[in-house]
């Protein structure tokens, strides 16, 4: 795997996992005052393009990455809306 | 510009500009309680190699996307230690 790739694979784990601390803070606080609404969703949108984008230009760490932060954002999106 | 490009160029916008509601709502609130610490050091830090990442391929949605999502989520990260 060439430094391109593998670069593209350290940025995707990073952003992806990072969503990770947040989904277990929101799930223990139960709380999602802070967070705007239309970001999560804007967000949402965008993860879903991006990942068509990354289907076009072939690009395997710009899919992953953003197929798994979608469902991530998905959830808080969902506690958003529950616990508003 | 092609399709390719041009979905690019909307996933980067749609991404980019959520960070603005949420730089509003905090700038607002000045609350912050809701983010994860670690999410925010993580994203920015993967925001900076999807830059690299960006360059390498020669990909220009992908670079002005997280360049200036790096600068958004960086006031949140700013937001975050002032107000935690």
């Amino acid at each position: 795997m060439d430094t391109i790739i593998l670069t593209g694979y350290i940025a995707g784990t990073l952003t992806t996992i990072s969503f990770v601390p947040q989904v277990l803070r929101t799930w223990k606080l139960r709380e999602t005052k802070d967070f705007s609404l239309a970001m999560l969703l804007l967000f949402a949108a965008g993860m879903l393009l991006w990942t068509a984008y990354g289907i076009w230009i072939n690009s395997y760490p710009i899919i992953a990455a953003n197929v798994i932060t979608f469902g991530l954002v998905l959830f808080l999106l969902g506690m958003k809306i529950r616990y508003r």
